[in-house]
Protein backbone atom coordinates (compact mmCIF):
# COMPACT_ATOMS: atom_id res chain seq x y z
CA UNK A 1 0.00 0.00 0.00
CA UNK A 2 1.17 3.21 -0.73
CA UNK A 3 0.65 6.51 0.94
CA UNK A 4 -2.12 7.09 -1.35
CA UNK A 5 -4.18 5.16 -0.89
CA UNK A 6 -7.07 6.65 0.39
CA UNK A 7 -7.51 6.19 4.31
CA UNK A 8 -10.31 6.09 6.66
CA UNK A 9 -10.03 9.22 8.80
CA UNK A 10 -9.63 10.82 4.93
CA UNK A 11 -13.12 11.01 4.81
CA UNK A 12 -13.97 12.10 8.62
CA UNK A 13 -16.95 15.31 8.28
CA UNK A 14 -15.10 18.52 8.80
CA UNK A 15 -16.10 19.55 12.13
CA UNK A 16 -14.50 16.04 13.68
CA UNK A 17 -11.21 16.13 12.10
CA UNK A 18 -9.19 17.47 14.40
CA UNK A 19 -8.57 14.69 16.54
CA UNK A 20 -4.92 14.79 17.60
CA UNK A 21 -4.10 11.24 16.90
CA UNK A 22 -6.13 10.47 13.79
CA UNK A 23 -7.29 14.12 12.58
CA UNK A 24 -6.14 15.17 9.50
CA UNK A 25 -6.74 19.16 10.47
CA UNK A 26 -4.47 19.10 13.42
CA UNK A 27 -1.74 20.71 12.35
CA UNK A 28 0.27 19.52 15.22
CA UNK A 29 -1.56 15.83 15.40
CA UNK A 30 0.21 12.31 14.61
CA UNK A 31 -2.20 12.50 11.98
CA UNK A 32 -2.77 8.78 12.06
CA UNK A 33 -3.97 6.93 8.47
CA UNK A 34 -6.07 3.33 8.77
CA UNK A 35 -6.72 1.05 5.59
CA UNK A 36 -8.10 -2.04 4.99
CA UNK A 37 -5.77 -5.31 4.14
CA UNK A 38 -8.46 -7.87 2.89
CA UNK A 39 -9.85 -8.45 6.28
CA UNK A 40 -7.65 -6.60 8.66
CA UNK A 41 -6.63 -3.41 8.73
CA UNK A 42 -3.31 -1.25 8.75
CA UNK A 43 -2.13 1.91 10.77
CA UNK A 44 1.24 2.92 10.21
CA UNK A 45 3.04 5.52 12.11
CA UNK A 46 7.03 6.20 12.30
CA UNK A 47 7.67 7.69 15.81
CA UNK A 48 9.85 11.17 16.54
CA UNK A 49 12.75 10.87 18.46
CA UNK A 50 10.91 12.54 21.41
CA UNK A 51 8.72 9.88 21.53
CA UNK A 52 11.18 7.95 23.81
CA UNK A 53 10.28 6.25 27.03
CA UNK A 54 13.44 4.50 28.41
CA UNK A 55 16.43 5.09 26.13
CA UNK A 56 15.76 3.68 23.02
CA UNK A 57 12.24 2.79 23.32
CA UNK A 58 9.38 3.80 22.20
CA UNK A 59 7.03 5.68 24.88
CA UNK A 60 3.75 3.67 26.08
CA UNK A 61 1.66 6.53 25.35
CA UNK A 62 2.52 6.46 22.19
CA UNK A 63 1.92 2.72 22.16
CA UNK A 64 -1.48 3.55 23.11
CA UNK A 65 -2.14 6.65 21.50
CA UNK A 66 -2.05 4.78 18.23
CA UNK A 67 -3.81 1.35 19.17
CA UNK A 68 -6.70 4.09 20.58
CA UNK A 69 -7.07 5.51 17.10
CA UNK A 70 -6.04 2.62 14.54
CA UNK A 71 -9.10 1.26 16.99
CA UNK A 72 -11.91 3.75 16.62
CA UNK A 73 -10.42 4.12 12.85
CA UNK A 74 -11.18 0.09 12.12
CA UNK A 75 -14.33 0.95 13.82
CA UNK A 76 -15.35 3.35 11.56
CA UNK A 77 -14.17 0.93 8.36
CA UNK A 78 -16.09 -2.01 9.73
CA UNK A 79 -19.12 0.08 9.78
CA UNK A 80 -18.39 1.15 6.21
CA UNK A 81 -17.97 -2.53 5.12
CA UNK A 82 -21.02 -3.67 7.14
CA UNK A 83 -22.99 -1.09 4.98
CA UNK A 84 -21.47 -2.35 1.55
CA UNK A 85 -19.26 0.73 1.36
CA UNK A 86 -15.83 0.97 0.64
CA UNK A 87 -13.70 3.75 2.39
CA UNK A 88 -13.86 6.89 0.75
CA UNK A 89 -17.91 5.79 -0.71
CA UNK A 90 -19.29 8.62 1.43
CA UNK A 91 -18.03 10.18 4.95
CA UNK A 92 -16.25 7.87 7.30
CA UNK A 93 -18.78 7.16 10.63
CA UNK A 94 -17.01 8.62 13.87
CA UNK A 95 -16.20 6.59 16.77
CA UNK A 96 -15.32 7.15 20.31
CA UNK A 97 -13.71 4.97 22.70
CA UNK A 98 -15.27 3.60 25.75
CA UNK A 99 -12.58 1.04 26.71
CA UNK A 100 -8.99 1.01 25.70
CA UNK A 101 -6.40 -1.88 27.37
CA UNK A 102 -3.05 -2.22 25.98
CA UNK A 103 -0.53 -5.09 26.79
CA UNK A 104 3.21 -4.06 26.60
CA UNK A 105 4.26 -7.67 25.94
CA UNK A 106 8.01 -6.08 25.15
CA UNK A 107 10.10 -3.11 24.86
CA UNK A 108 8.99 -1.22 21.68
CA UNK A 109 12.52 -0.24 19.89
CA UNK A 110 12.32 3.54 18.69
CA UNK A 111 13.23 4.13 15.21
CA UNK A 112 11.39 2.09 12.60
CA UNK A 113 7.64 2.50 11.94
CA UNK A 114 4.87 0.63 14.02
CA UNK A 115 2.64 -1.27 12.05
CA UNK A 116 -0.35 -1.70 13.99
CA UNK A 117 -3.06 -4.49 12.26
CA UNK A 118 -6.87 -4.58 13.66
CA UNK A 119 -9.18 -7.27 13.45
CA UNK A 120 -12.80 -6.76 13.67
CA UNK A 121 -13.95 -9.39 16.58
CA UNK A 122 -17.46 -8.25 16.74
CA UNK A 123 -20.17 -5.53 15.44
CA UNK A 124 -23.65 -5.00 17.80
CA UNK A 125 -25.43 -1.79 17.40
CA UNK A 126 -22.97 1.25 18.08
CA UNK A 127 -20.44 -0.88 19.18
CA UNK A 128 -17.38 -2.45 17.54
CA UNK A 129 -14.73 -4.03 19.18
CA UNK A 130 -11.30 -4.75 17.59
CA UNK A 131 -8.36 -6.51 18.66
CA UNK A 132 -5.29 -4.94 17.47
CA UNK A 133 -0.87 -6.16 17.91
CA UNK A 134 1.78 -3.39 17.05
CA UNK A 135 4.73 -4.84 16.04
CA UNK A 136 8.17 -2.97 14.58
CA UNK A 137 9.95 -4.91 12.62
CA UNK A 138 7.82 -7.67 12.07
CA UNK A 139 8.38 -8.29 15.59
CA UNK A 140 4.60 -8.09 17.89
CA UNK A 141 5.82 -5.57 20.90
CA UNK A 142 2.40 -4.95 22.12
CA UNK A 143 -1.28 -5.48 21.66
CA UNK A 144 -4.75 -3.48 21.91
CA UNK A 145 -8.16 -4.35 22.81
CA UNK A 146 -10.39 -1.32 21.96
CA UNK A 147 -14.25 -0.89 22.08
CA UNK A 148 -15.49 2.19 19.91
CA UNK A 149 -18.58 3.66 20.02
CA UNK A 150 -20.29 4.83 17.16
CA UNK A 151 -21.39 8.59 17.46
CA UNK A 152 -24.96 9.71 16.93
CA UNK A 153 -25.17 11.46 13.70
CA UNK A 154 -27.26 13.96 15.82
CA UNK A 155 -24.21 14.24 18.49
CA UNK B 1 0.55 21.56 47.44
CA UNK B 2 2.06 23.82 45.37
CA UNK B 3 4.24 23.25 42.18
CA UNK B 4 7.18 23.28 44.53
CA UNK B 5 6.42 20.15 46.54
CA UNK B 6 9.04 17.41 45.20
CA UNK B 7 7.59 14.89 43.17
CA UNK B 8 8.67 11.46 42.30
CA UNK B 9 9.93 12.45 38.46
CA UNK B 10 12.42 14.70 40.03
CA UNK B 11 14.66 11.97 41.37
CA UNK B 12 14.58 9.74 38.58
CA UNK B 13 17.81 8.80 37.72
CA UNK B 14 19.23 11.07 34.46
CA UNK B 15 19.30 8.36 32.47
CA UNK B 16 16.17 7.15 32.86
CA UNK B 17 14.22 10.90 32.44
CA UNK B 18 13.70 11.16 29.12
CA UNK B 19 10.34 9.43 28.73
CA UNK B 20 7.69 11.64 26.62
CA UNK B 21 5.41 11.40 29.46
CA UNK B 22 7.06 12.18 32.65
CA UNK B 23 10.54 12.76 32.29
CA UNK B 24 12.02 16.07 33.59
CA UNK B 25 14.46 15.88 30.48
CA UNK B 26 12.41 15.72 27.55
CA UNK B 27 12.04 19.27 26.13
CA UNK B 28 9.00 18.82 24.28
CA UNK B 29 6.98 16.39 26.77
CA UNK B 30 4.36 16.51 29.25
CA UNK B 31 6.48 15.96 32.14
CA UNK B 32 3.92 14.91 34.08
CA UNK B 33 4.93 15.06 37.81
CA UNK B 34 3.21 12.99 41.02
CA UNK B 35 3.39 13.54 44.79
CA UNK B 36 1.78 11.35 47.75
CA UNK B 37 -1.70 13.04 48.78
CA UNK B 38 -2.27 11.06 52.33
CA UNK B 39 -2.44 7.60 50.81
CA UNK B 40 -3.29 8.09 47.19
CA UNK B 41 -0.72 10.21 44.60
CA UNK B 42 -2.08 12.97 42.56
CA UNK B 43 -0.79 13.97 39.23
CA UNK B 44 -1.86 17.29 37.47
CA UNK B 45 -2.22 18.21 33.93
CA UNK B 46 -3.41 21.03 31.75
CA UNK B 47 -4.16 20.02 28.14
CA UNK B 48 -2.96 22.22 25.50
CA UNK B 49 -6.07 23.26 22.74
CA UNK B 50 -4.35 20.67 20.77
CA UNK B 51 -5.06 17.92 22.71
CA UNK B 52 -8.52 17.74 21.45
CA UNK B 53 -10.40 14.59 19.93
CA UNK B 54 -14.12 15.62 19.01
CA UNK B 55 -14.61 19.25 19.57
CA UNK B 56 -14.28 20.83 23.13
CA UNK B 57 -12.90 17.54 24.62
CA UNK B 58 -9.81 15.82 25.54
CA UNK B 59 -7.94 13.77 23.20
CA UNK B 60 -7.97 9.81 24.63
CA UNK B 61 -4.93 9.38 23.68
CA UNK B 62 -3.60 12.01 26.11
CA UNK B 63 -6.17 10.51 28.88
CA UNK B 64 -3.97 7.45 28.31
CA UNK B 65 -0.88 9.00 28.46
CA UNK B 66 -1.66 10.56 31.72
CA UNK B 67 -2.69 7.78 33.25
CA UNK B 68 0.02 5.59 32.00
CA UNK B 69 2.90 8.09 33.64
CA UNK B 70 0.99 8.59 36.71
CA UNK B 71 0.66 5.06 37.14
CA UNK B 72 4.41 4.34 36.84
CA UNK B 73 5.16 7.25 39.00
CA UNK B 74 2.73 5.71 41.57
CA UNK B 75 4.32 2.62 41.65
CA UNK B 76 7.81 4.18 42.30
CA UNK B 77 6.38 5.95 45.20
CA UNK B 78 4.70 3.09 46.79
CA UNK B 79 7.72 0.92 46.17
CA UNK B 80 9.94 4.03 48.28
CA UNK B 81 7.22 4.43 51.08
CA UNK B 82 7.59 0.49 51.40
CA UNK B 83 11.35 0.73 51.77
CA UNK B 84 10.24 3.66 54.63
CA UNK B 85 11.62 6.46 52.01
CA UNK B 86 10.02 9.61 51.38
CA UNK B 87 9.77 11.28 47.54
CA UNK B 88 13.55 12.82 47.23
CA UNK B 89 15.08 10.23 49.86
CA UNK B 90 17.52 9.13 47.23
CA UNK B 91 17.03 8.06 43.35
CA UNK B 92 12.96 7.29 42.40
CA UNK B 93 13.08 3.28 41.27
CA UNK B 94 11.91 3.16 37.59
CA UNK B 95 8.78 1.26 36.57
CA UNK B 96 7.50 0.73 33.37
CA UNK B 97 3.96 -0.71 32.37
CA UNK B 98 3.35 -4.38 31.63
CA UNK B 99 -0.83 -3.50 30.91
CA UNK B 100 -2.93 -0.66 30.85
CA UNK B 101 -6.59 -0.17 31.24
CA UNK B 102 -8.62 2.91 30.48
CA UNK B 103 -12.55 3.19 30.72
CA UNK B 104 -14.16 6.62 29.22
CA UNK B 105 -16.53 6.86 31.02
CA UNK B 106 -17.90 10.29 29.68
CA UNK B 107 -16.13 12.53 27.57
CA UNK B 108 -13.22 14.52 29.48
CA UNK B 109 -13.54 18.63 28.54
CA UNK B 110 -11.12 20.48 27.57
CA UNK B 111 -9.48 23.52 29.26
CA UNK B 112 -9.16 22.88 33.10
CA UNK B 113 -6.26 20.92 34.80
CA UNK B 114 -6.74 16.93 34.16
CA UNK B 115 -6.53 15.66 38.30
CA UNK B 116 -5.27 12.01 38.45
CA UNK B 117 -5.46 10.38 41.50
CA UNK B 118 -3.97 6.85 42.27
CA UNK B 119 -4.67 4.34 44.60
CA UNK B 120 -1.97 1.60 45.32
CA UNK B 121 -3.90 -1.96 45.40
CA UNK B 122 -0.65 -4.66 45.20
CA UNK B 123 2.86 -4.67 45.73
CA UNK B 124 4.14 -8.00 44.94
CA UNK B 125 8.00 -8.22 44.50
CA UNK B 126 8.82 -5.99 41.37
CA UNK B 127 4.97 -5.59 40.39
CA UNK B 128 2.35 -2.86 41.89
CA UNK B 129 -1.04 -2.56 40.35
CA UNK B 130 -2.55 0.83 40.71
CA UNK B 131 -6.21 2.30 40.48
CA UNK B 132 -6.91 5.23 39.15
CA UNK B 133 -9.14 8.46 38.39
CA UNK B 134 -9.14 10.83 36.08
CA UNK B 135 -11.36 13.94 37.24
CA UNK B 136 -12.17 17.71 35.99
CA UNK B 137 -13.42 19.95 38.33
CA UNK B 138 -14.70 17.21 40.70
CA UNK B 139 -16.15 14.90 37.90
CA UNK B 140 -14.43 11.82 37.17
CA UNK B 141 -14.44 11.03 33.59
CA UNK B 142 -12.22 8.02 33.13
CA UNK B 143 -10.38 5.19 35.68
CA UNK B 144 -7.67 3.55 34.92
CA UNK B 145 -5.49 0.51 36.24
CA UNK B 146 -1.99 -0.41 35.35
CA UNK B 147 0.03 -2.96 35.95
CA UNK B 148 3.59 -1.54 36.58
CA UNK B 149 7.09 -3.77 36.97
CA UNK B 150 10.06 -1.89 38.28
CA UNK B 151 12.79 -2.13 36.52
CA UNK B 152 16.02 -4.67 37.78
CA UNK B 153 18.88 -1.78 38.72
CA UNK B 154 21.58 -3.48 36.44
CA UNK B 155 18.58 -3.10 33.02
Amino acid sequence: MSDDTPALQDFYPEDVAHCYGCGRLNDVGLKLRTRWDGDETVTVFTPASHHTAMPGTVYGGLVASVLDCAGTGSASAAALRAEGRAIGDGPSPRFVTAALKVDFLKPTPLGPPLVVRGRIVEIKGRKVVVEETLSVEGTVTATGHVVAVRLRDDA
